[in-house]
């Protein structure tokens, strides 16, 4: 049971408060969107899933790590494995040196901005990041500590299998994000 | 210095990032904008700088602290003092429990969303406070622990002394949160 009286108990995770709170949900998609699902970045849409996803687990988050993770696999033509392959930090999956380093500083960003150290900037510089995916990084790690937060501060429930999310997935990266219309 | 080349290294804290960022600004300034400047809410805009002012400090993000204090400084008729009063936790400044029992919940949710208990839900309640007021708090605290991460991760400068963010705490409050025209 969440914390409020939603009003539609049924719907998981963000999906449920998103329903709950519109006048809130549509600056939260719109910044979703363009920071995962723009295609106008140099970051593919799968790779900054992995961001969100990533930093999500690090937030103890089960519903935004699995969706993320989910929305990620389908963008790699991966199966549900990919989400405990997110959870082990990537150890068979094929990542960039670049990325590797963003997720670096994805990492520190969610313990607090303050932890981001100008080496660690310095390392994904080395690896070919621009200043443009730095940016992106931070506000994408940052922006799923508030996420997250939002998730599991209000106490929504989620599905518990990997399985379950895999729809879901399939659904954000073909679509991005937009509001839910009722089935 | 911060750790990405800005368009105007003159610009402090998030104005620098909303300059550098425009397709991200926009959403986040009208998540900012519906959280802490609607007139439609049953918490005044005071008392919501409070709470974004206050998870800021606790996230130690000096910018995002002295901006929104100044902000319900400006609400609340009161100087630059009141800046210290939040980083005090309101020692002498007159506070509704309800607001406390709705800072509790902010604080919380500064750590995790998960440290969000049912008797802290409970004991706001009892105060008085909605599930609308709960579920506006829960997302304020959360999307200021964005906020500073954004603003702390990408290493921004800003002013130190209370007294100079008096100025744009009146304007916050005056105008809400809208891009800022070049001067």
């Amino acid at each position: 049971m969440a914390h409020i009286q939603l009003k539609n108990e049924n719907l998981p995770g963000i999906i449920g408060l998103l329903d709950y709170s519109p006048e809130t949900a549509k600056p939260l998609l719109d910044l979703a969107n363009v920071l995962l699902a723009d295609d106008n970045n140099s970051l593919s849409k799968g790779e900054r899933e992995i961001i969100a996803a990533s930093v999500s687990h690090k937030n103890n988050c089960h519903f935004c790590h699995s969706s993320h993770a989910a929305a990620a696999a389908a963008h790699f033509n991966e199966g549900a494995d990919f989400l405990d392959e997110i959870k082990a930090g990537l150890p068979t999956f094929e990542v960039s040196d670049k990325l590797r380093a963003l997720l670096h500083i994805a990492h520190l960003v969610q313990q607090t901005g303050k932890n981001v150290t100008a080496a660690a900037i310095e390392a994904a510089r080395e690896k070919g990041a621009t200043d443009k995916e730095i940016h992106d990084t931070v506000l994408i790690a940052a922006a799923f500590c508030m996420y997250n937060r939002y998730v599991d501060g209000l106490a929504t429930w989620a599905p518990k299998e990997n399985e379950a999310f895999m729809e879901m997935g399939k659904r954000l990266a073909e679509q991005g994000y937009v509001i839910e219309e009722p089935a």
